[in-house]
């Protein structure tokens, strides 16, 4: 028997999970991040929860084969020391060496977000497919993407930057990367609130998330319907443009915006097809499946796969 | 030693290398494809070809350790037949397997713009590097990847097939492919000609090739100069949206239209940067090097990866 031991590193949280080979969550675990307390307690309580939760969940520790880390941040080029991960303080921080110590385990850390398509490609809504473009629409857009069934992370970890596509070549608004036009100010989360609130000011009050907007979409308010079809337009045409490069053979869609469901990726499904070649939008568009199990699922994956490759 | 046969075929010729396992040409030979001839006399000539083309280069057949070919068409997922090829009037023809049958040696095949770029990996603009973009620019616009320094296909043969972007949301010109506003109809050879044959219509009948509206630009002309830099815009613009999701370590740009070199290069580099974060555009946009050699230079170096693949 081999289980994998998967972590996603959060701001406020650190979700861990006890994972089979086959990708079943055996038994979950979670502790607070508190980056504040430092490296050395951090890694002192996670030593004592991998043991703890282990016992408690009737798996061997010698049956434990390696494990694999999420980290909300960039990494070196090595994917061995976390550069700089904003919302943990951490700069410089040699997070493989440091967990293959901590866990005697052979240990392999990635960006958070790349780890989530990899567990949607092992077990999620992209189970099975070779090539897959794994996106997130909440407060920005992100992409990770799985070619030939591993992680490709490009020159400098940015592939999938498509948050960051500019698609209004002239105009649009000002971005927080410094540019306008992008992908992100037209289709996230944070544009749909921003649009709602402008089209519908005596309702402002109430619009908080997207969901707000949603909501009151499918009240038959005709101001939301057309927020929600002009943002899941520019998504279709950010995803088009994206698949039009790439080829891949599925689109996962996750995220806040995508709890809407059918309301939002249906509109989101007819603009991908209408800006791509037929041998593009081929490539089904489907909801993401593993929700806040992603990470450590890509996590537990990612660990098999460099034990694997020896 | 290890010599490796490249073949490139075109709807005219078909051109022959034998290249050394450092990629370096020994010696060319050419023949007329005929492709209203059949196959059978096709693969006759090929082998006669091979044979005496290496009796005069002085290279030894048992020397010759395997063979790579470049087609202008589609192929079947395993690389193995050629689905289609509108200029050779091929439909469905077992390539991988007529060549190793007519050359006796371990064949590889591959779209002939694949090859391309593996080519200009190897040893021509992007040589050393691993995630190549490597675009040409002429009648139409189309592109080749080298990820992890093999060539990324996608799902159906269609990755990097950037001329089919839809540049232009709203509005543009109808591309061949049924589609509006493709990068293709504003950027390639053909739009640089129409576009001045627009704004100049007294030249209209001197302008025959985009190297006449380069050449007018030189000479100072503001029209031609006008032109010139629209299509650089865009052509920048699609390479920032390709590289964004791609995040590629270098960009290699072929075809006729590079060849007025800086001319229109630098202000594509210019857009380039423009539409593009600074972590995606530190990747060098350089011209292509190898030329009409870079198909058969790509399908030997395909044929030395599947060698060493075993």
């Amino acid at each position: 028997m081999s289980v994998l031991f998967g972590i996603d590193i959060g701001g406020t949280s650190v979700k861990t999970a006890f994972v089979s080979s086959e990708g079943e969550i055996l038994h979950r675990a979670e502790m607070p991040t508190r980056p504040e307390t430092g490296l050395d307690d951090f890694f002192a309580r996670l030593r004592a929860l991998f043991q703890q939760e282990a016992r408690s969940a009737g798996i061997r520790i010698q049956d434990v084969t390696g494990v694999g880390v999420g980290v909300p941040g960039f990494l070196d080029d090595a994917c061995a020391v976390v550069v700089e991960a904003v919302n943990l303080a951490w700069r410089d921080v040699p997070l493989r060496d440091r967990l293959e110590a901590c866990l005697e385990l052979p240990a392999a850390i990635e960006n958070d977000a790349n780890l989530a398509a990899l567990g949607e490609s092992w077990v999620g809504g992209g189970k099975g497919r070779q090539h897959l473009l794994c996106v997130t629409v909440g407060t920005g857009i992100g992409a990770g993407l799985v070619l030939n069934g591993i992680i490709y992370r490009g020159m400098n970890g940015m592939a999938g930057e498509i948050g960051h596509l500019v698609v209004q070549r002239q105009g649009g608004i000002r971005c927080n990367c410094g540019q306008t036009g992008c992908l992100e100010t037209v289709a996230s989360a944070t544009a749909i609130i921003r649009q709602a609130k402008e089209r519908m000011p005596e309702r402002a009050a109430n619009i908080v998330g997207a969901s707000d907007v949603f909501s009151l979409a499918e009240q038959g308010s005709a101001e939301a319907q057309a927020v929600v079809a002009e943002a899941a337009d520019w998504l279709g045409y950010g995803l088009a443009l994206t698949a039009t490069a790439l080829n891949p053979d599925c689109i996962v869609v996750g995220g806040g915006v995508s709890k809407a469901r059918e309301l939002f990726l249906q509109p989101v499904r007819q603009a991908f097809i209408r800006y791509s070649l037929e041998r593009i939008h081929e490539a089904p568009l489907v909801p993401a499946e593993l929700g806040n199990d992603a990470g450590v699922v890509g996590a537990a994956r990612l660990a098999q796969q460099r034990l694997n490759r020896g």
